[in-house]
């Protein structure tokens, strides 16, 4: 008797893609305590990330108003536009009733669309915990009533930190995909380094990169992955080239990558809706005395930073540890930003390291650590990479070279 | 004598490719106007596009708080994170003083260091127009007192629709960067059309595309371009490939392109921060008869909308117009949106054509005319084109073939 082998898709072990509905239901399961706790009747959750992060429903925001209605029981309801709904049928078996409106702003108002559908389930006097008492988040020009004034016999009582706590501290599932996010951070970015020559602009470096990086994910993976944000994986520069290095978050540059430039770049992947982040300062051509002095300064304000990232510590004792390496250096005016900020299904999030934020760092907080100084009219220097917090200490996710010789392009 | 010939950047006349200092100082004008009539002392603006919009100075929006005071005389002040304050005074002549705080939170909270330097400029019991009474967008996590309460003797007053009424209505030199982002647009497309074929993800044509069309333009302006958001000119799919093309906003397909499918795409260019959009569906293969029958009802519809688009109709007009061809050819079951919205500095912005919308056209709208229909399991077809209202009707701004011949890769 012949015995054909398993189908490739039993036998090869992918690592897991997105959150597992188990733990969607444990998150589910969290608010409902806290719901309890406080005496909502029920909970509205109206940010697109919010909306996910209970429901592995990703949509693109826009003007259009959508929410999630969390009930003590059941699948959730979503209540949004009509363009969504065949949208989330595919992409998650979480969401139970599915009520919509054709689109905005309508022959009637979505959020009067909000207020029938809420009186219809026997909410129009409920106490309701909520995000936004508004019901929509105002984008691209939206305008409407908002709805704690549309159910005058309901209590509305906003309640936003309440979400940004449980993804406060990252569970192992989230560590998994943050992790796998890191892995092809590094691809992409050992490709933007390889591309990197003078001449090139750095916006053509980085859609190279992006394309060889996506085009080996792609296949990778097959059919078990779809980005969730359209993110993909990515590596680039926004602007941050030759004397532009020295404005972070200077978004594009007029000339192309010359001999000589510093160049600080920015890597990471969309995986199950979590990123990574990686940005490495790289020097094209032999390094001058004082751009090694700096460089190396830089690296030593993120591994002080990395030290102090431990439980015991605060937030901003991870901040100060980097600072005073820039200070005791002479470069304190050099410096224009804090030393991180947390990371996971949004590029940043809570815990932010400032050295104003007494906040106790905890096991499960992923940050990313990236101190820099920057000289105008000069350049600047700053790695990123993202760590977690450990019961005892940390441990780097994203694992890039960082010393001088390997971020030389010669 | 040797006479030289003129520098090149004199006597090569490039296209404009930001509003002139001239305009800007006319919004000004127009705001200051706006904060006499209705009594406010000073405008706080808050929303990062709305800064842009008074000052060219764009940046990318995060947790921290940023917003541009304008008093009835002078250059406007920005208050906001020192990591912008070489950008922007790289960006830009129009700003006066620049403000900053460190990074957030801080020592002292950003809303109180606004709180303070309001006081400072004699402000602390002004009448503020504002689009923010809290005076931050609590992005990422953002927690923070709000600015009214900081205030106690001021009268902050929302003003949320008075920038998005100037907006509305596009100026000759907004037409001329939105028809420049629509050249671009174009020729991404081109690649992208080009560049489609069985076997690829959408994902890899879509980068090979953006590679081809951002490298071209940054060669064709030279110094004279920086993107203002960091968006250039791209072309893609988000996703709408073969049965995913019956979900607008499916944003990811997890297989590649195959002989058969039907595809959703669009394309577009950053301009001075201005931008257009144009979508195409496109078969590849030979177009069954169904897939025939939908594609020329859907451009029977955008045609029928764009007639519809002038002066004298209203914005709900445009939609019943377009809504009417789908319901006479037996279709209106597939529709899953309203026929278009404004366009500018966001790629949504009001108008919303849409048949709850009884807002009359006006000469300088633009909007995108972009009816479609889905049938779930099978395809969607959708073209979007930009079009601007005339004094007696309306002109396409974006030019692509639009007939199935064109659109079908063979």
């Amino acid at each position: 008797m012949f015995y054909p082998p398993e189908p490739p898709s039993k036998v090869i072990k992918l690592p897991k893609l997105r959150i597992s509905w188990t733990e969607y239901g444990r998150r589910l399961g969290v608010l409902r305590e806290h719901m309890a706790e406080k005496g909502f009747d029920v909970y509205l959750v109206t940010s697109g990330v919010s909306i996910f992060y209970f429901s592995h429903f990703y949509h693109m925001v826009t003007e259009r108003p959508a929410a999630l209605l969390v009930e003590p029981d059941g699948k959730p309801t979503f209540m949004g536009p009509l363009l969504e709904a065949d949208h989330l049928r595919h992409q998650t078996p979480l969401v139970g009733e599915c009520l919509t409106y054709l689109d905005y702003p309508g022959e009637k108002q979505p959020m009067e669309r909000f207020t029938d559908w809420i009186k219809e389930k026997g909410l129009g006097k409920a106490r309701i915990g909520t995000d936004n008492l508004a019901g929509a988040g105002g984008a691209m020009g939206y305008v409407g009533p908002p709805l704690n004034e549309l159910l005058p016999d309901a209590e509305l009582v906003k309640d936003g930190q309440f979400v940004w706590g449980m993804r406060l501290l990252k569970t192992g599932e989230e560590l998994d995909l943050i992790r796998e996010s890191a892995k092809w951070g590094n691809l992409a970015h050992s490709y933007l380094q390889e591309y990197t020559r003078p001449g090139l602009y750095d916006v053509e470096v980085r859609l190279m990169a992006c394309l060889e990086a996506t085009s080996v994910m792609k296949k990778t993976y097959g059919g078990e992955y779809e980005s969730v944000k359209g993110r993909f994986v990515s590596a680039g520069f926004r602007g941050q080239v030759g004397w532009k290095s020295a404005m972070p978050h200077s978004i594009d540059v007029n000339k192309p990558i010359r001999e000589g430039d510093v160049l600080v770049t920015g890597a990471g992947a969309d995986i199950g809706g979590y990123g990574s982040e990686l940005e490495r300062t790289m020097i094209v051509g032999k390094p001058t005395a004082k751009q090694e002095k700096m460089f190396k300064v830089m690296c030593r304000a993120q591994e002080a930073a990395a030290e102090a990232l431990k439980p015991g510590n605060t937030c901003a004792d991870v901040d100060r540890a980097a600072n005073k390496v820039f200070r005791d250096a002479g470069y304190w005016e050099l410096v224009r930003h804090h030393t991180g900020h947390g990371i996971g299904l949004e590029g940043h999030e809570p815990p932010y390291l400032d050295q104003g934020n007494p906040q106790p760092l905890q096991p499960g907080m992923v940050v990313s650590i990236e101190p820099g100084i920057y000289e105008l009219g000069y350049a600047g220097f700053r790695h990123s990479d993202t760590l977690v917090v450990t019961e005892d200490g940390c441990e780097w996710i994203t694992y890039y070279p960082r010393d001088l010789e390997s971020m030389t392009i010669l």
